[in-house]
């Protein structure tokens, strides 16, 4: 006999009751312990759910209402600290039996390693799976001090898996000076610095192909999202982003999954952040899950 | 024998001794008692007075000075604690004295749903009075959770009050559908997302009219406002806000009466939001009353 | 399918899956509307639950761990913004279905005045009920500002209840005059500034007795409770509460309920006030739940 | 025609409407130019006027209210910003005045500095003036990095002034070994890291004398004044602090002024210090101020 | 036997070990003592050392990176507190003393006073030097409240000692109406709000030339820049102003020293700003030192 | 060319220049990769250098100034991030070359797993070596979720390795039953909640002995360090842990190194914390370097 959580603040806004009438679940991945400098977005998840509760039902953007699409709010999977091992290997667990079951998989980090052990299950589905991927960082180190497990890696580990041709970085302002030649070289697409421009271009020729969204908070500029590891001066306006999100809504591609990452409580004075991603998922969940 | 308050901080800096000769009157209403989500605007009037003394007193965007306006800071409106019906009704018996002696009255909130009495005096004067309205909400609400005083049902008070034809929005990025579909319905203006163009546009039409402004500093984007009650990304930058009052300066339009609300200290890190709000008002000030 | 949320922060930490064969039952009274300063204590329960995945399982003062008492965390009542009326009568009626199903009520605020319809449900399962309330503050208001309902009045409204000898009030250092001689004229107890020696020489005249405990964390000196809207130096330190529960533990008294109240997250730099809460809660579920 | 300002936070709360028939004047001196390490003192006397209106009007320590004593609060006295010369030349000239209209002077800094102008001025008047001082530090430089006129030299000029024997310091945990020294050697009194204990033994000696009360607020330990600029473990508790105010208000000194200085609000976290320094100077006015 | 610092945030990120063959000595001016609103610039070097460990040591803007120019951080000048005097004399030494070594000197406030005696040792290597300075403030009193050393007069100062018209201003959006009088009148260049398209209008006609270009954080609007003692709404983005150092790296103008003042780290949440300074000094580094 | 460091915030106040002939040195373990809850204390050790420069050089408490003792700051060690096994065999190897060159360790965290590599070398030298160890917590996990390189076992690493019988600890409110049961089984000293009084008792004990002593900074309550990972009400006051050090510098042990661990800025606020660590470690080094 728990109270009904719908408005509660301990799932996000309107979760629907049940996982087996749901079109998409979200979830949580809180895990951080690859975090080389502001750890803390382990906290993430739980705090876009607090803040939910203030967020407005229906988008003006989209003018849908999130009636309009069934949701089922899972949690936070239980990730065992300090283990990025058994940890990503739980979340590729979890994500096939999301697959079986055709659920669109939302997924709220966390840092972005966590998007590797997602994409990898995603892409047994689909094979010829595309990865749009927005970040101020490329995120293409083979290894961060030695270590292949880090969230500066999973885009490599992905690009490396379905090939490099098959992804899309866009907003990327920052980065080793090899993780740019590396994706030259083989043919991985990189737009520096803009997001929207450049999606439009793209969105056309993937059209009718499944596609993974993996959307790292510190695309956006700092003024915009304070509440992350790792700021970097130059990103774009929560604008942008919001207007990038309804582009690829309004085109042809197939989007089959996606995920929010790298937001930190700690840091986000006013609770900014959090309340930027509540309404970022807002729009993907009336955008993307049809 | 109190010291001068010129440049105290207890009052907007430059305050007029005098309210008799006064050509403006600053006051605030400190009130969040209707505010379901996170209050403190109750605190909003006396942080800006205190950070004004950080103004520069010439705007180089007007080319004019604060002592080329005579205006008088009359304090805080006592308000009694918790209880909105008496609140709004010593706010509207204030503006009637202001509107009787000749004042341009510019308020200080507080939560929005204190610009609905000032609205209703102002237009006991103005019958054919237009409202210019900016803010990231509608607030054409009929109720909240049964309760027809809340700062989520201004606009729509005043729209049925004047006629919603007379009603201007622009900003808006949040609201229930049903709001979105009554304006539509009733012939009420709302400019979604944009401010300063569909404004301009708009000033033209407006010639001549008697034109009350209340401006909800959460059309601001976060980014530029993170000192307010319901953050709501998507937002304008303070540079097309202060752009639009500009333009609203330079049209032929007769502003009567604005007012600025919806600041909340206690998410103001770094002071921005209030210090924001204190150059609206030099700008709003030397802009607007003549 | 929702993840097992005794650790996730959703559930005060190892809360027991079933309501039914729980001895004891926590939940959240989300209300600080009749808060006149500075509110944000409708926050309070989920940050309590939120940060108490830190805490030790253990008790080293008593020598009792979490999982030898049965609790299940209800979550929080979901009580109607802004109206106290019907939020205290739904508060009521909650606790009466766990004083029939025979369950321990741990009350977490929100706002003293929650404890009001708590205590009342409780004193008709137990017509001899006494009430230990430590708190900065006398909350024997008649009314505040002609409202009866308010969270400086809880107090006075239970000892009009029970009558004024049956409550016991410590660590009172603030209130008006009217309060102090009220309590002295109607043989209420007052002690002054000191909680645990005042508590040591009365507990012996109550036992076997059936106790309801309030405890505003205000009670704590700012030092020790930053995150609370009414902060009043010269209380105790949190080592003193502690000390006082576990001498409630160890009387004779048969406590039959106790709440928690007015944590207020937004005053709370580095969760401290929370940590202690949840702390707070750890040691009176194992001292007081047998 | 300003609103009233008892209740504004302009003023502190309750001021009387007239300096004409106060007995005490209230006045800020808002100077931290002379602070090396954190300023920002400068703000402290408005921040605790406003958070003034949060206080209980009676004082269950002392028995009396606020109405039992009429005090004017002057506002702040206008400072030639990074100019201490002539700042302290002004504020010796106001108090010059009160002292004419015998006024009970209540400073509130501002850094230190500020109180060497006051207590020569009232030494003026009270030539066998005796000096109690709590603080962290000992003041006593001559200099600081040359500058004579600095926030760590105002007990020193004052104990030249008046004669090192007629100053009293308290609960000093910090200095310079030459400060110590002098002290000793010029029969000085400085109790070391206590208040209560050695006060009460010294107050008899003081019988009949007047005496001018200085508090700096980092005598407290930095967990009950956290904002001030120069914090220092292993200070005494608010507790202490209050009792010491009580111990002088029960013995047979004539306090003749007193000032609360270096609150300074920027470090002050939950408004925490400023809510302290509000509390006490009511226990001041109301157990000093006869 | 001291760690190798250069990883260690006490010297700027890969710091080069000696100052002999070093091209660029990177130095911190840590002075706010003339501040008149809110002091806290004196911390800024020492902070921006601290987090530039989080830097990405290659510009995707510039496909450079830090390896390819040798810089030495040489730490901060030791100055004497509150004597504008002296440090402005101990400042013009030092670079004095860099000029004759043939090295690039790039200063961190700080306040903007400290510019004058860096622009004035320039000045005598380079008679025909220009100055671009980026700021929201004119910077071109004479004297602030009798003071002519002063935050507010810099560029006064430096105009006139090598003719206003050699000094080019952008961005300023504050100041007093005699400021940009003066500067009209003697044919000193100011652009008013905008700072990269007026810029590269005027980079051609000074192709040739030496410039010193010095930067004030408050540029930046507070949305991007929170952590200043002066936010002023409506300023630009940090794209822009990465947009402004690359016009002028890619520039024909001899850049023969620059500086970034008044990061003030205690207003800055998240260490934004921080970040941010730390992300123009490299692109500054990597631009401008050839 | 540096400038002179020794007032910088970049050592320690007043480090001396040179390693050789310094009898203590101090040395930073930037190390948080281990902890499960808040991590943040890597960047303890640059904050308390930073505040260190608003340190008195002098010691009331025990009468000596800073000159008294030589000590060098040696800067951080470097630390591979996010291993803790070449961690700690990097500072055993630095400790242990401070051992051979008869260099007092005085070690500041980082997380409190680092003490153990240094207590290990330290036990090279001195066979007989006792370990007094402050703190809230047991430390005497043999593993933290499988993982025996975690900020909980270093206590027990020591134990076993030294023998439990030598090592005291104090303070001590939290920690699983099993580790209460492991330490009394195998006669290790445990004090709970107090730290003085116990210490006082036992110091006589070990007189003539070599003791490292370990402080945990959340040994002290959250009101006296909230700027720590895992705050714990119910600790004991800074005024307490000023004593216990100085209990020890009076008692005839031979102190042979020490640390101070577990402070972490980001949760500081009003630097509070390390403030307090900054006065901590002067006694320590006053105290106990001779
Ligand atoms: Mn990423
Ligand atoms: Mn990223
Ligand atoms: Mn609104
Ligand atoms: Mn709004
Ligand atoms: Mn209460
Ligand atoms: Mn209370
Ligand atoms: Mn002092
Ligand atoms: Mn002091
Ligand atoms: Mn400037
Ligand atoms: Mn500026
Ligand atoms: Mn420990
Ligand atoms: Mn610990």
């Amino acid at each position: 006999m728990r109270f009904d959580e719908a408005y509660s603040g301990n799932v996000f806004i309107k979760s629907h009751p049940s996982y087996e009438d749901a079109q998409a679940v979200l979830y949580g991945m809180p895990m951080d312990w690859t975090v080389s400098y502001r750890p803390g977005s382990r906290f993430g998840p739980s705090r876009i759910r607090e803040v939910s509760i203030g967020l407005e039902e229906y988008s003006p953007y989209l003018d849908r209402e999130l009636e309009d699409v069934k949701y089922f709010d899972a949690g936070d999977i239980p990730l065992p600290f300090g283990n990025p091992y058994k940890s990503i290997d739980l979340i590729e667990e979890y994500i096939d039996s999301l697959m079986k079951d055709n659920k669109f998989p939302l997924g709220m980090g966390g840092e972005h390693l966590v998007s590797w052990p997602v994409m990898k299950a995603v892409a047994k589905k689909y094979p010829d799976l595309a990865i749009i991927h927005m970040d101020a960082h490329t995120d293409l180190r083979t290894d961060y001090e030695g270590e292949e497990l880090s969230h500066s890696t999973p885009i490599r580990k992905i690009a490396e898996h379905i090939g490099p041709k098959n992804v899309y970085s866009f907003g990327i302002r920052s980065g080793m000076k090899e993780e740019f030649e590396w994706a030259k070289e083989n043919g991985m697409h990189i737009s520096k610095f803009e997001v929207l421009e450049p999606l439009k271009e793209i969105l056309p020729t993937l059209a009718g192909r499944p596609v993974y969204v993996t959307i790292d908070i510190d695309v956006l500029d700092p003024a915009h999202a304070p509440g992350t590891g790792t700021v970097d001066a130059g990103g774009i306006t929560s604008r942008e982003l919001l207007a990038s999100i309804h582009a690829i809504a309004g085109s042809n591609v197939h989007v089959v999954g996606a995920d929010l990452v790298e937001v930190a409580p700690i840091y986000d004075s006013s609770e900014q952040t959090a309340n930027t991603a509540s309404k970022l998922l807002r729009e993907m969940l009336l955008g993307w899950v049809k």
